[in-house]
């Protein structure tokens, strides 16, 4: 663990063990497909580093034919797909939750987001390779190798589903590359599952089973963390029937450009940032130099035919001596927006932190 | 038109010619399918009246073979599909904005909206039987009867188009009927279009072309109206190369029940009201009694199968003797939730309006 640490001197670690990191902004804002090396590691419990050869995934459940392969039969039987997708945690941004009020989990800054090319076979050829029944109100189990340790429960394997329906949507991928290598270990080595579109949670690394069943996953991950609370529950009074599983993110931005608490020389500054919404172009990027009272539009940088990556913006901003607050809000093709205040999406887990993203920074 | 206006006294009219109006928020929160009598009416210049039997609705563009066909010849042609869904006007809620500060247009209460079941042919039928070309990137405009009024500009034909794309996802509607009756004419009979989902403004009355072509429409409502502007973007400085069009409509919701200014006796009070998310379920609505420090959780009354159609939701609150702010916003699949203050939404043109839904009541 220590080793692999070692490895990324320049990564925010929040946790060692489990290891929970983040880039710093600048460095993640530094290229459109985000480096490996520099691409957040979420950890649940231990990382396994099963044999790439000998590994097998099993597909079973509400399937005609339950099949198992390794890694080799999947490469050779399935036609190889590349998504451009933007993998992020569910608790990105959750610095900011905390500065409201303390919430569990680790104070993720803007960084628990990365943009990747994932290469593997199509979910959807896998499961109809097993003569999947498809039928609505279905859903798909990935069950994995790792021991997530679970607050308040018993130890046991990482698990979570998603609907079989987005799992048929030709998007969902088996990976077994990134970035046009191999997955490494800390992503999942040698196989994982990539949901565009969805919080990180249902990207099942190093997964060992899919199975299709009438139910959501029975796992801890789906059944008691990963909801959405209102903001008056507490982890005392926490109740699973009252949160909402968290699939689909909400659309979010956030400045990495310059970072916070920098002190910046008189003139102009370029502003640099990212934007995203799930499923929808971003339409519009405000920033503010004054905490959200007047707002510029930010230059939207190309991306091309990229549903699931994120958009890059910039602005080249004047600024005068004294304390500014710079301030960055998105809007996405439904005339949407985010709300202003960390108060507005309080909740005790702290997840979905998608307000405005404020900094400030000193001019001399 | 005053006849017209007449055979609805309970309507709030804005202005009578062209007519706009919408019900009283009590009478549209009373029924899932709102009335025909209580949908509200959103007209640009005159209400054409064209007959039944001899209109004609062309199918031109980029299409191989160009058709025309009489409402029968639709009806006898096609399978007839019935859609709900909700409509919209893309300046509903406009008077909270008002409130901030002046906007053009009517100053909307929350009741320009309705569900209603819609009858007609699908429009992806419709232009297949032209046998349209599918390339991506077209879109397919709309041409109308009425003559519009435009602010700034000539008179001229109402138009507006949508994406090829919406328009072949079988849920556009090529609309003769409305709530089980002929479409009336202030709802564009003998034909009109009907995009779920999107801003009234895209589901054309009167209709009387649908061309296929390379470039979104070029009248007046879709390329200089209809835009979503930046917040410092006024009348005299309006550039509509910096408008987004409006096409998807935003997460919103509002109070029906009680009415803003209501005196209510000291007790238990129930309030009622709508939400709605184009295209995802709506899955928590939150409401507050003390302007939006404290929230509840609504009851979200069942709507079935109805992908477009809104969530109806009510909450029994104990309201003290004195005066308070109600509060409503709704969180959608996507853990997308409305911004808090119309300030933060405000545009010059008082578009899409959706910050929280905030009503004054005095209890005695």
């Amino acid at each position: 663990m220590l080793g692999l640490f070692q490895d990324k001197p320049d990564l925010i670690v929040h946790s060692r063990d489990p290891l929970n990191a983040e880039p710093p902004l600048a460095r993640l804002r530094s290229r459109f497909l985000t480096d490996t090396a520099d691409f957040y590691i979420r950890t649940h419990g231990n990382m396994p580093e099963p044999d790439a050869e000998k590994h097998r995934v099993t597909v079973k459940g509400d399937v005609a034919r339950e099949r198992t392969w390794t890694l080799r039969d999947l490469q050779g039987r399935f036609e190889t797909r590349t998504v451009t997708a933007v993998m992020q945690c569910a608790g990105n941004r959750r610095a900011d939750l905390q500065e409201v009020r303390a919430t569990t989990g680790d104070p993720w800054a803007p960084g628990a987001i990365g943009n990747a090319e994932w290469i593997g076979a199509s979910l959807a050829d896998v499961l109809r390779e097993a003569d999947v029944r498809e039928r609505p109100g279905l859903h798909v189990a990935f069950e994995a190798l790792d021991i997530a340790r679970n607050e308040g429960a018993k130890d046991a394997p990482y698990g979570a589903s998603i609907p079989l329906e987005k799992a048929m949507s030709g998007e969902v991928i088996l990976a077994w590359g990134m970035n046009g290598s191999s997955l490494r270990r800390e992503h999942g080595a040698p196989l994982r599952i990539v949901v565009p579109g969805y919080a990180g949670v249902r990207s099942v690394k190093w997964v060992s089973a899919i199975r299709v069943q009438p139910k959501p996953s029975n796992a801890f991950q789906q059944r008691h963390d990963y909801l959405l609370f209102p903001p008056d529950m507490s982890p005392e009074t926490q109740d699973p029937a009252r949160g909402t599983a968290i699939y689909e993110m909400p659309l979010n931005s956030a400045i990495c450009e310059p970072g916070p608490e920098t002190t910046l020389p008189a003139g102009s500054t370029t502003v640099r940032g990212y934007a995203i919404a799930t499923g929808r172009p971003i339409v519009r990027v405000d920033v503010s130099v004054n905490g959200g009272r007047d707002w510029q539009q930010a230059t939207l940088e190309e991306k091309g035919d990229q549903p699931w990556s994120w958009t890059f913006w910039h602005i080249a901003v004047d600024l005068w001596k004294g304390e500014h607050e710079l301030v960055v809000r998105a809007w996405d093709a439904a005339g949407q927006t985010q709300p202003s205040r960390p108060d507005d999406v309080w909740n005790f887990k702290g997840y979905l932190s998608a307000a405005w993203h404020r900094i400030r920074v000193r001019v001399d």
